[in-house]
């Protein structure tokens, strides 16, 4: 399954070769992101829009079952006094269908380094999506989504820690749902790539190194809290780290593969 | 110096203790930044925003030697045909100030593993900035402007590639540089901090493990390009890739230090 290309939503630039439609790449970017970049316009009168770092998860209350390759809603959390809550209420009570956002995720994962300035990049990937936000009210929805975006922070966990939210919380806790309307994902795997004027000039080729430096995020051994009175660190905390930690140092090694084997 | 508190760049959650407006602070997460996330609102009838992933930077091209304490600009790299370009020209010749757009970096630096779900958190660094984008024109701040961007991927790049770039390369690079009207970053560094509730339940307390969990970016071992000569990596990679690694396991143990000396 694609999300339609429309103006909104098209890469343009190599879009060819590094444009992503199918909502796999795309939600799957949003979901690996450990936060995501949220953008709307709070002050009607004013012409910037606001960006707001969030944690936000992909995921269908509805059909929980749904994988990251079939349609799903973003969700975002946020403290319920905060201001993109608020515009958000706003914008529902004026009957609108809710605040229109974009939801943005990227990730680096290696220093792409050319010939030529110009040929520099990153390896990388990005997803945006845009859709309309709205408050969630059902209390059924909202637990399920505070517990999917604790889970998301380490596997597990909710399960794992004084559950469920007491009614304080649950009061001070805001959940935003955000409706896709279309998205898209930009992603660069591959090799340095130099214009022919450089691969044919010996003196550049002889005096400028050109490859790839792999980047990864890797979690550090744990540390217990001056509170903690618990002997061991948890299984599903030790478990995660090793996992993620892997998981990061395998697509970096995937991409090292690609930079190896490419042919000029 | 401090970015003035508007309505626009103030720090409400949570803002006395994590909000910051010294230009250092600002300046400095936009600047460690690998990528920033730029949002601006491309078509006029349209509601929504757009978040683009871009490389930027912080500096001064009339005051080089201005440090990050000191006023700056930010300067994005582009293609020259992208929208944000397009866009950019249009709004400057209808004699505005250029375009409005909203710069945002975040940094995760650990996961904070709590009692309670909602006393879950990250440790961050994230900054915002507001301000007017306008395409450089100047051939000299042009070519300034890309060095720095290029140095900034690695530092010393520059003179150790193919430059200057030649006028294709010129012609196809568009730079903008964004005026910041005002500013704000929002930094977490501390240790996990439960509620008094939860700090008091002995069953909490014997069965929730709290802790943190640090999170480093690290870059592993250079891989030259299929059709790279030169024998060896250079120095300016390989001490780059020591520095870079050091200085995130710096940050990291500085806040281990904070997690352990914490009292409850």
């Amino acid at each position: 399954m694609e999300y339609p290309k429309e103006a909104r939503n098209t890469v343009n630039r190599k879009g060819k070769m590094r444009g992503k439609y199918d909502l796999e790449t795309v939600h799957s970017i949003i979901q690996q992101a450990r936060v995501v970049h949220v953008s709307f316009t709070p002050f009607p009168d004013d012409p910037f829009p606001v960006i707001l770092p969030m944690i936000g998860i992909m995921g269908s209350y509805a059909r929980p079952s749904a994988g990251l390759d079939e349609p799903q809603e973003c969700y975002l959390h946020g403290y319920v006094s905060s201001r993109i809550m608020n515009v958000t209420k706003q914008t529902v009570v004026d009957g609108k269908l809710g605040l229109p956002v974009c939801v943005a995720a990227s990730r680096v994962d290696g220093l792409v380094l050319a010939l030529s300035p110009n040929a520099h990049s990153y390896n990388y990937r990005s997803a945006v999506l845009f859709g309309y936000a709205t408050p969630v009210t059902d209390v059924g929805e909202k637990l399920w989504a505070m517990e999917q975006i604790t889970n998301k922070v380490v596997p597990n966990r909710w399960e794992n820690t004084r559950v469920p939210p007491n009614a304080a919380e649950m009061s001070s806790t805001q959940i935003l749902k955000v409706t896709v309307q279309n998205a898209s994902a930009k992603v660069r795997d591959g090799p340095p790539g130099d214009e022919l004027v450089d691969l044919k000039d010996d003196d550049v080729r002889g005096r400028v190194w050109a490859g790839y430096v792999p980047m990864v995020e890797q979690l550090l051994d744990p540390v217990a809290s001056s509170y903690n009175r618990v002997g061991e660190v948890p299984a599903h905390v030790k478990e995660y780290i090793e996992v993620a930690n892997q998981e990061e140092l395998d697509y970096a090694n995937k991409l090292v593969g690609v930079v190896k084997n490419a042919t000029e």
